[in-house]
């Protein structure tokens, strides 16, 4: 295992290969000049893939990066399930926010790194059993978040709203989009303890953070379990990689994002098979795992990608849309869609949606570093209501035209987005001035917050 | 330290993106297309470069390749030093080659590997007293490469010409030109003992090899140290890199090379200032080392690139052309220029100059991993008379036209040159077909000899 600074520099140069590849991906260049280009640029991409994964260190890596979740877990599990249930300091937390299934445990990590945070018990209102995805509630799919009840926890003591500090023994916590000011625990932010040791073995040290909270949560009955093994079985990942594309369409196209066709989706997975090809130096045979809520995209993709070997639910599209998604047969669709999404080797769609960020979020714990496996047709990575992104600027930048901002080594930069075509979208700190400028030329600076609740 | 395979990977993405940054540059692109690409090219190659330098791990690297190369010279040291002159199994070596000095010391250089090979002394015929570059012979200012002079190890005994094996004591070695077949520990044979540690410590082992032997050479006498001494401090190094720059002409041109004008220097000369740039993360000054034969190009190059820095001695450069090539004064300015060009930063030259080729060996032995830190304008480095250098293929390739060659995983293929556009030339053993390929699909096939009389 390299020192930090190596493992960073050898990920930086991973993602700045992959920086290099946007940007010549979307210029007008004669045509053969550009595929001459773009092959090349997909065997560097290879290379660089073959050198994270090299046997022996990768092992060493993924044992590291096991014990950081353990480690976070184990802190989770001893708060979540103290002694007594009766006179530990709680956080109760409302399930039912009015929103989908991802928004919905969004809410409710949300609700657990603030009880985390401020080293308190978290409890779901009356234990989640009022959901609308299921009259059986959060146990019909879930284990219970503490071996604490509603009752035994809370029972007849007041509710005060949260705040921080605060001192009551039960608090309320409202949705994060009601806050005035942002705590400074809220994500992206990582324990200081961990982002040392985290940012040398991972590439989005916040996405594993928030991702072991939602593996806690959405730990499986063994009914749902069952189930789900069987469904990853269907899949027959031991035949090859598959990429997994989620495409959400419905309610969310035009207020929240934009269409994007299937085409769209290919290009990228067909370009990630070709890295992937050059990384494992074979042939490999297409295969795809489609997750939506349009029922018209696997018949499509099967009908247009002949070639390819594709898998997803059509059933399980159909209890996605929105006159069938408030059931108990669409709560274990978008279960289902989520698990094996946290379980193919590439994710390939828009991060607008959070069924795709919570199976990117839920895949980060696991060991790999799958912090750069994926393609996001719009957004970069957030957490609704997260504090602001910050990146700092490593070379200089002068803008060449009036989109462009100017960058001067050391400025902070409040990240909007990537266009995904060697630029980035943000506002300059020390300029005020929102721009795009060349992504390669700025580095994460992420935040941290000391969470004492971690154990040693 | 990384395990070989990792230390390989790195270097070979290394090498990949100065391939994809020649790929690029020789492109045919709307002009403010290419400024971008090759801006961000050269950040990557920046931040390549610094991967490989990060500290620490550098320092152990260092520490590494210096071992090996006291491990070679002790083993020279032995095999020169025996206890009694008169009765081990000896090789004479003619310094007199008719050619200039690197032709001559790279003879010396094959005499050298080959008594090495063949665990004989190597001994200079009448002790290198008779040098048309010098009447006072080779220790005008070089330490003697044996304390067993001519007389002591030779004297009256028969000289057999050289063959392997040979029962005789005294053998006589002809020019390497003279060779019928080419016996297996020929450049740029490495010794199967060392090879898997400089494969992962070192981007070019048989020069590092050839070096070592160069470097033991070339210990200069007190006065001719003295000397070096005084014009390595002229050009202070401590103020920053320089780029050493070897313009071989006269002679050369139109017989054996092609001409360069200073421009093409400059233009790699720039691309490197730039790289390096990324690499510190700070403005360099231009700085630059010329050496030559030509009197017109340290003069040129004041004049034309008045940002730059040009050190480089006039004096000298009037010494080395033909009708003062074979003095006294002469032999110390290539002496001189040589040492220089082992000491700077990055060489940019033309490796069908053996001047340029030597100040490249001098340097692999030192400590650092110098193997890729030069642009030649034409050939890609070889030694005069060597086994064939060949490559083996790891991407498949379809020829696009009628000058290019089919390449399958597993062909070796000889290589002829790299054009330094992405495309290398040379001949697919398994089809016959010579032609060129991108030259990021193969990878060096570095021969192994058993060199026994190489110490534990
Ligand atoms: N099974 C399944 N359901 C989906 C998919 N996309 C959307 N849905 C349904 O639509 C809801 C969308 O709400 P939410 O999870 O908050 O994600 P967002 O609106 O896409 O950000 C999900 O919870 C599902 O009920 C999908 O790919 N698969
Ligand atoms: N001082 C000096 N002498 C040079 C230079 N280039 C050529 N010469 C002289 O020309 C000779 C060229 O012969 P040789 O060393 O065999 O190299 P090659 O002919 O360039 O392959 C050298 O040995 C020098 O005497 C140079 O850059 N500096």
């Amino acid at each position: 295992l390299g020192t930090i600074e190596q493992e960073v520099q050898k990920r930086m140069l991973d993602d700045r290969i992959r920086e290099m590849f946007y940007l010549l991906h979307s210029q007008t260049i004669e045509n053969s000049t550009k595929i001459l280009l773009e092959n090349q640029m997909i065997s560097l991409m290879g290379l660089s893939a073959k050198l994270e994964k090299l046997e022996g260190s990768e092992q060493e890596r993924i044992k590291h990066r096991s014990g950081i979740t353990q480690r976070i877990l184990a802190s989770i599990e001893k708060l979540q399930n103290p002694k007594s249930c009766g006179d530990v300091n709680t956080l109760v937390c409302n399930l039912d926010k009015e929103c989908g299934f991802g928004c919905q445990l969004h809410h409710v990590t949300y609700c657990a790194i603030t009880a985390f945070a401020t080293k308190r018990m978290m409890i779901l209102k009356r234990d989640g059993s009022s959901w609308k995805y299921s009259s059986r509630g959060w146990t019909s799919v879930f284990e219970p978040i503490s071996k604490c009840s509603f009752d035994e926890a809370v029972g007849k003591t007041e509710l005060k709203p949260f705040t921080d500090p605060s001192s009551a023994r039960v608090v309320s916590l409202g949705i994060v989009d009601s806050l005035l000011t942002k705590p400074a625990f809220l994500p992206q932010a990582v324990p200081e303890q961990l982002l040392g040791n985290l940012t040398a073995l991972h590439s989005h040290p916040p996405a594993f953070f928030v991702g072991a909270f939602i593996s806690y949560l959405m730990r499986f009955n063994s009914e749902t379990k069952q189930k789900l093994e069987e469904s990853v079985k269907a899949i027959e990942f031991e035949k090859g990689p598959v990429v997994g594309l989620q495409i959400r369409r419905t309610d969310k196209v035009g207020t929240e994002a934009a269409f994007h066709g299937l085409k769209e989706y290919m290009e990228w997975t067909e370009i990630w098979f070709k890295v992937e090809e050059k990384r494992q130096g074979k042939k490999l045979k297409r295969r795809i795992f489609i997750a939506s809520d349009d029922p018209t995209v696997v018949p499509e993709a099967k009908n247009d990608y002949p070639e390819y070997e594709v898998y997803g639910s059509t059933e399980i599209a159909k209890t996605a849309q929105l006159n069938n998604r408030y059931t108990d047969a669409s709560l274990m669709g978008v279960i289902t869609d989520i698990y094996i999404l946290s379980k193919v080797d590439y994710l390939v769609c828009t991060f607008s949606s959070q069924v795709c960020r919570m199976g990117y979020e839920l895949r980060q714990p696991a060991g790999a570093d799958d912090g750069s496996k994926f393609h996001s047709l719009d957004d970069i990575y957030y957490f609704g209501g997260q504090q602001a992104h910050e990146v700092v600027v490593i070379e200089d930048h002068v803008a060449l035209n009036n989109k462009e901002i100017d960058l001067k080594i050391g400025d902070k930069v409040g990240i909007a987005g990537n266009h995904w075509n060697g630029y980035s979208k943000g506002t300059n700190r020390r300029t005020y001035k929102e721009g795009v400028f060349p992504s390669y030329k700025v580095i994460n600076d992420w935040r941290s917050f000391n969470f004492e609740a971690l154990l040693d």
